[in-house]
């Protein structure tokens, strides 16, 4: 059982938890996971790993702190769980694009459209891979289900990729990895950087326009990679 | 007259800067000049702005704090020309490809390799790009030499362009600056986050297969963009 939260920094909800046992319970304890971890993404995404503070977290999620050690162990392990969980939304999200279901080239299409608007939208999620590439991903090495989240996440390019080579539209040889690599590469590059590069070629890279014109231009660029003419 | 260096931290270049006025002594401004710059870099880039210690930059360029300031001013000055300096030497580099005197394709084969081989060579670039952004581009963003230095770098890449389209060989309507930071993109995002990718891939992103794998690929990403068939 989780330790008795203190009655003034705990929800209704988590209150109720240490009430009622079975089944609200068990949805209670997952409601104070999510809790964590949201206020735990918000956190490190702003102070990174070494930045960050258990405490604030634990104010953030209106627990007390030993309830957070509970459920998490230390604070390395409740990143690597917020890395684990941005990685499963994103993938998560990118399903319901039903990419196996659509045409190749409408595939891609919306790929690259739904990759660039969730970075434009998640810019925590580029601050956490910032964060981890700075200490050599060396918490997401311990993960145990990071590869068993990219796994199928890389066959369904490639299935794309193969019915669009099939269809005698898109090149044969493409590497999926490569491939995603590159569409993450072009949205998420112009965003972490667009400070620099709004500076640097005296433009406004996150204007209405330039937003428009940007996902034009990544789309021309890998779909006229792909395509054979 | 910068204030006199202490004997005992000071080379010898340095130290006859001191002894002989003149040529001699512009000279040695410049070579004290360099190497704060330098030790300015690596420090910078391992620590970022906030964690950087004027300190440890004097000690490693062998030269007194005062000294330091003298010649840059405060922390942040010096972070402000450690970042121009970065940007003259890529846009020096480049222009030794001659790619003005180059057939377009190949021209843009060669800024594609380069740019991946100069931040292949170069990681201390992409880190103070990455610190700069974190603070919004606050600094570069009083630099008033930064523009000039990338509106010949626009026209050279425009200029590339319009010759590969007058030829019939590009697409229209290509935005050179779209272009290119799409380029910098395909190579600095797989560079800057090869932990996080070779983890949740399962692969080494810098073995030497890889690596020819990579330019191939994006070579041929870029060319496949841009050459109309």
């Amino acid at each position: 059982m989780p330790p008795t939260a203190s009655p003034t920094k705990v929800s209704d909800a988590r209150r109720r938890s240490s009430a009622r046992p079975g089944k609200v319970g068990l949805r209670d304890a997952d409601a104070t996971r999510q809790a964590i971890l949201m206020a735990a993404t918000e956190e490190f995404a702003s102070s990174g790993l070494a930045g960050a503070r258990v405490d604030r977290i634990a104010e953030r999620a209106t627990i007390n702190k030993r309830m957070l050690y509970y459920y998490f162990g230390n604070k390395e392990s409740l990143f690597l769980a917020v890395l684990e969980k941005a990685y499963r939304d994103i993938r998560d999200a990118e399903r319901v694009l039903e990419l196996p279901q659509s045409d190749p080239v409408d595939a891609i299409r919306k790929l690259v459209a739904f990759t660039w608007n969730y970075h434009l939208s998640h810019p925590e999620f580029l601050r956490l891979l910032n964060s981890e590439n700075l200490r050599k991903a060396q918490l997401l090495k311990k993960s145990r289900e990071i590869r068993a989240i990219h796994s199928p996440f890389v066959d369904m390019i490639d299935g794309v990729l193969q019915r669009g080579r099939q269809a005698g539209v898109f090149r044969a040889g493409v590497d999926p990895v490569q491939l995603y690599i590159s569409i993450a590469a072009l949205s998420c590059f112009y965003l972490s950087n667009r400070f620099t590069l709004s500076t640097i070629f005296g433009r406004d890279l996150l204007g209405a326009r330039e937003q428009a014109e940007r996902l034009g231009h990544m789309t021309d660029v890998v779909l006229g990679y792909l395509i054979r003419d």
